[in-house]
């Protein structure tokens, strides 16, 4: 397991994006900006004829108004532009479906390069349903279908590998109620995103995966520089913990240390009076333990305790 | 565990954004458009004071030339806007340090709304180092850091939750070689990247939740219309075994299906050969099997093996 700490960040490849070729500054730039989200663009050209294809240069970038962009960049091996853009040039409209695991092989298939003209919901065993304010049809099994006409298209060079940012402006949202929560809000377990990543991988956003990291918006934690030098010195303790240590507002007071000791470590505390050395490390794996947890205020105790009293 | 099928994708929540308040709206499209990729942006302002502050409104967008646009969005509560905006308004240059597990919580401490003048460098323990090209600081920790200037600020409103397009240009690449594999290229294993879901989640591409799919590139597949029906309407085989299936570019050819139906299935079709509905089942369960392995070819010579001979 890779954990980035002081002893190993003094060796870094540095790059020039100048001076290698395109296909391996891609490379680099696609395995380290991820996972990043998808979006299955179905689009029209002027005769009507259908086109859907994954493109993960995307994200949401604004509430309000509701703004999304995704690029059809130009083909780095032949300069050639994409059925999506050309048809964006033609009929400025989109339906952004979003990708969950159920359909990501489906997702997987449409992005083959099919002749034009071929229908890739055909191809792909999709459902095209009818959209309310634009002419492209939205994917039916999508969990999520956004209906938004183009505002801009801004090209961002004319040489291969060069992207094509479409801003979108979202007119109308479709949401399946499988993936809502009890108050219709969107349920993140029951979504089950996927996203790209570098080479041929994706992730998969599930139990395993995901994780919570709550955070007051208004208020402020102490920060690393106010932390005791025995913690920042911890064998023990990682960033991650410090992190989560420094975040708390205000220190927990001396008669709630005290009690917890108490209750909750005297045995601890008892066993091991003749070896603080070893005490201190039990106490700091303990802490962790509580932070892995989210108990912030009995992670701090447990900690403080060591020194008081 | 959600499957999006036929039978449930008929009950849709439909949305009009410009009928429902801003923070709902907001709820929506984060909940929707993810797991999103972070920028941890270094910027300063004309006095030459750090400011550090994660952002999942990014994304990669073009290869050639290297472009990355990232959102500091006007604030939905008091319509104010970021330091990272008004920084770059005044000094157009940013690193993008990408955020791995390793700094996840001391990413989240930097994103506190510390008053302005306060390093959120020494608050979060994180350390500054000198760029090559431009005047903001990298974080050491981060695993990737690309040095940018700021090739244009697109307002998309002057309302609270209105984003703000920053383009940047990447100049520098600074990559932590431990992330790096014996090709000098970025194992997505190692990296361990974070990303951001709707309301406190994230997601940690890591072995559990990363998984391949390969295409190739320049090949299309048979498609769903060219699968047999009694495929489509099998009851083991869901959405992505079929979209996987008919991503085969040929069929094996009838000797291959034979020899293997002799060699691996024989005797499955001898304990089962007065109950076909029986073997059909548990063929294709065979085949899902497979599927799940990548054994695209031994997937297909099992199904086929049913109607052969």
């Amino acid at each position: 397991m890779y954990l980035c700490t002081a002893h190993n960040y003094a060796n870094m490849l540095t790059i020039d994006p100048k001076e290698i070729p395109v296909a391996k500054l891609h490379h680099y730039l696609l395995g380290a900006v991820g996972p990043r989200p998808i979006a299955f663009a179905s689009t029209i050209d002027k005769e009507g004829n259908d086109n859907l294809a994954p493109f993960s240069f995307f994200n949401v970038f604004s509430a309000n108004p509701p703004i999304m962009v995704f690029s059809p960049a130009r083909s780095g091996r032949t300069n050639t532009t994409k059925d999506t853009y050309n048809n964006i040039k033609e009929v400025p409209e989109v339906v952004i479906n979003i990708v969950n695991y159920a359909i990501v092989h489906q997702m997987s298939l449409a992005s083959s390069p099919f002749a034009p003209g071929i229908s890739e919901f055909e191809k792909a065993g999709l459902s095209a349903i009818e959209s309310d304010t634009i002419r492209p049809k939205r994917v039916a099994e999508s969990p999520v279908q956004f209906e938004c006409k183009v505002i801009e298209v801004k090209e961002l060079g004319d040489q291969g590998g060069a992207g094509n940012l479409v801003i979108c402006e979202v007119l109308k949202i479709h949401i399946n109620e499988a993936v809502l929560n009890e108050d219709q809000m969107i349920d993140q377990h029951k979504i089950e995103l996927v996203s790209r990543m570098g080479g041929n991988w994706y992730c998969k956003a599930d139990e395993n995966s995901m994780f919570e990291i709550t955070k007051p918006i208004t208020t402020v934690g102490i920060g690393f520089d106010q932390l005791p030098n025995d913690l920042m010195n911890s064998v023990t303790l990682t960033g991650n913990d410090l992190g989560q240590l420094a975040g708390i507002e205000v220190l927990p007071n001396e008669t709630d240390v005290n009690e917890y000791k108490l209750i909750e470590l005297s045995d601890l505390f008892v066993s091991l009076e003749d070896e603080p050395e070893k005490l201190e490390i039990e106490l700091h794996t303990k802490a962790k333990a509580l932070l892995s947890e989210n108990k912030l205020n009995e992670a701090w105790m447990t900690l403080l305790a060591f020194n008081n009293g």
